[in-house]
């Protein structure tokens, strides 16, 4: 995997600064380009063997591109309001915006790269967190990004020439000692671990680049020109908005019309006093749960979503009513801002994800995209059938980060949502007001219905489960909700 | 200040529970108002005498309101994140967008409260920061937020009274415990202290609300009343475009042409030899303060203003180019984004603010408020006016909080800017490409000379100075910089 990274090049000086003002001009000019079309973001990763002067590539990256069209990030020791959060939040909150480049030294890669090379994974725990960083890559491409990796590779002999002319100057000693793999010590682990990972992460749309980095002017050039090709490249692609083909229809067909919604038993109810009394035990174990010492360590999501009128609000309003408002927030999505536009679709969930302690409760969510946007069309068919495997890895990191996660379908029938439909339009209350989308989005009861037991059959895990939620009587759905609640907190602290 | 607020009121619970509902309903039909119409932000702060259930205050504003349009901010311990920047920075992070609520349980006002209460400021201290506080609330209200400031009052027996009930319970014996100002002990310093908070900072446009808390069915009513009052009216107000009248003009008359800008040595110049070598040695001491323990405790903000092509990203392109890229980010502001245009026209700039340790460059600034924005009309008359202060004080958190402060003006004369210009519309490069905008401005060239002298006059401050360029000579500018860079630093650390 290394044979061409291995190979000599000699560039000397004079041709370097015979080239570099060219391919500055262009890659400036394609810049502006990319500026100007706000097509897509390009993330840049740059990472390498010890010595390869990951730093000055970043350096002269920064030299020969419009600075104030690209973010760097480095990784440091995370902070507390990164560490109190699922792994990969710190680096959504520093992805590029569409036009934007995003410089990556220190990556995703980092840690598991570290932890293979000094043996704290194995081979299997560093393959599975390969994987994951492939699904996240994948999602990364497919909502547009370029996405370019380069690795920065020495031979062993040029690495011990490099660390030795490295430890002879103050001012590069401290790369070394900061260094986490110990200089050359490692080498042949690095190498196996590297080869390993830009096998199993290096793919058609996020590539590895194996550079030889022995000769500055050699990686310079070459890291530039791959840069200025692919953007180029990439701007000139007609923007296609034909949708790539699909599989074959997710679920199993309907034959006997029984589904998992169709066998709730929707008439179960309870009986006011019965429901003051259950209200109030749950909310006072909900708060004694919220203020317990275990829960300092972890946080909670939940999920609402049901049919239109199936009592969302009412049930989140009696699960918050006695909870300490400084623990939560309630978030509810209108249209994306333009800021949230530029970014892949999950960005503006990630954003709201609760620190250690909090809970983060959702009425509606990243659902919509298998929802909403499935059944009207917002969205091409091909991004919703990704949507499910993208949502199971992000719930995934979540649970990994230690929140625990609860999603509620809340669910009445087609009767019901009428009868509440028309008592709100006699209310008189604005914010209850019923819209004609409202009495539309009645007639694809049945498309809506398919999505939802899709929804429940590909992304109910164990670790987020989908909890299913008689809602004709508001009085058994409040008090199942916050039954729910307490008992999964519990299971899990 | 408090006699209202000591009178005794007997509400009972039949009264409240029958005015409840009929004020949730009001209050939720305002917010569903303020929502749809996203005309301005409310901000709410809740303080008051220990006892006087600040969280439950809270918690029944949540459950009244629709908690998915409010965010609540209680003040914790800072993160690092907050520490390592000015003072006012977590509160800017979570102002409320135009159309939400944001709730302050803790504000502004709790460590200068505090302060004083403990003697640790001394009044003129307190004072002082009050002074500062006030100024920031006015901004906040001419930007157009509704403040709305409780304070929950007791009189020293019924202080008494709660704090033992408080202590009885294991639920809230904490509340006591967590508390400052350790009990009744200092009911005196507290009643002071609050009396002159409210003196000074109690304006028409952020009032203070004293409310006598010691019935919890009053204090309740009072503040949702109040509220829903207070929203309800400001709805009702038509939006006035026509901008508040005027003092008399900035400056002083022009009557002899001398100018700051006519008075600088435009033919200032470096020859390309001497350019060269002060160049880098100027670049190598930057990356050495950069680097320094010192600075770690520190940050850098540059600005730079200037005609349309003086150079200014030449010389951040010099300034920046051997410093490692992890330390620093260039800003460029385009048209600001729908989430900042929710904010108030600082808020974007806030986000901007370096860490510790870190440089922001800002290529223009919040200063296009005095300057394009002036002379071009994008703003009343009375915005631009009033943000010379703003933009003061602005700079003064950042200094107070350790940043380093520079701003460059840039200066080339109208031949120069024409040769420029001409040149760029030779070279092909896209990104140099001169607009008719650019020859537009050209005509208001006088207009603009008379704002930067304005904005010279009224914001180089000593810890924020103005450093005026005469930029006709690239090198002389770009060494210019680099050099003022370096001894400020260097005479700051």
């Amino acid at each position: 995997m290394f044979e061409s990274a291995e190979l000599e090049h000699a560039i000397d000086k004079a041709r370097f600064e015979e080239e570099l003002p060219k391919l500055r001009t262009e890659l400036l000019d394609a810049q502006f380009d990319l500026i100007e079309s706000k097509q897509f973001p390009v993330i840049l990763i740059v990472a390498g063997m010890e010595g390869t002067g990951v730093i000055d590539a970043l350096t002269s990256a920064h030299k020969v591109l419009d600075a104030r069209h690209v973010v760097t990030f480095a990784l440091d020791t995370p902070t507390p309001e990164e560490a109190e959060r699922p792994r990969m939040w710190r680096f959504w909150r520093v992805l590029p915006p569409k036009g934007e480049i995003g410089i990556y030294v220190g990556s995703w890669y980092s840690a598991p790269l570290t932890n293979r090379v000094l043996d704290k994974t194995s081979d299997a725990q560093f393959e599975q967190q390969l994987d994951a960083i492939k699904r996240f890559e994948t999602m990364l491409a497919t909502e547009g990004a370029l996405i370019l990796k380069f690795w920065l590779h020495l031979s062993k002999d040029d690495q011990k020439k490099r660390l030795k002319k490295l430890k002879k100057s103050e001012r590069t000693r401290w790369r070394i000692e900061e260094s986490p793999w110990g200089g050359s010590k490692r080498y042949r682990e690095v190498k196996t671990a590297a080869e390993h990972m830009m096998r199993i992460t290096g793919t058609d749309q996020a590539p590895w680049i194996p550079v030889n980095a022995a000769n500055n002017y050699y990686r310079s050039l070459t890291v530039g020109k791959t840069i200025l090709n692919a953007i180029r490249s990439r701007l000139e692609q007609p923007q296609t908005t034909e949708a790539p083909p699909v599989a074959a229809p997710v679920g199993t067909p309907d034959i006997d019309q029984t589904t998992l919604l169709s066998t709730l038993d929707l008439t179960l109810n309870l009986e006011k006093d019965d429901y003051k009394k259950q209200l109030s035990h749950y909310q006072n174990r909900l708060n004694e749960l919220v203020w317990s010492k275990k829960f300092k360590k972890r946080s909670l999501v939940l999920v609402f979503e049901g049919n239109d009128a199936a009592g969302k609000g009412g049930s989140i309003r009696r699960l918050i009513e006695f909870l300490d408002p400084r623990r939560y927030r309630v978030n509810q999505f209108a249209a994306p801002s333009d800021e949230e536009k530029a970014q892949p679709y999950l960005w503006r969930f990630w954003r709201r994800l609760p620190r250690r302690g909090h809970i983060a409760i959702f009425d509606r969510s990243w659902y919509g995209r298998v929802l909403v946007e499935r059944v009207e069309g917002f969205c091409a068919e091909a991004d919703w059938r990704r949507a499910y495997n993208e949502i199971n890895d992000f719930e995934k990191e979540m649970t990994e980060a230690g929140s625990i996660v609860i999603k509620f379908w809340l669910t009445i029938d087609k009767d019901e949502q009428e009868r509440r439909f028309k008592a709100r339009g006699e209310t008189g209350y604005k914010r209850y007001k019923i819209t004609d989308e409202d009495w539309r989005n009645r007639e694809k009861w049945g498309e809506y219905a398919e999505a939802v037991c899709d929804l429940i059959d590909l992304t109910s895990t164990s670790v987020a489960p989908w909890v299913l939620v008689e809602a004709n009587d508001k009085y058994h759905a409040r008090v199942k909700v916050l039954k729910t609640v307490c008992e999964q907190i519990e299971k899990s602290l």
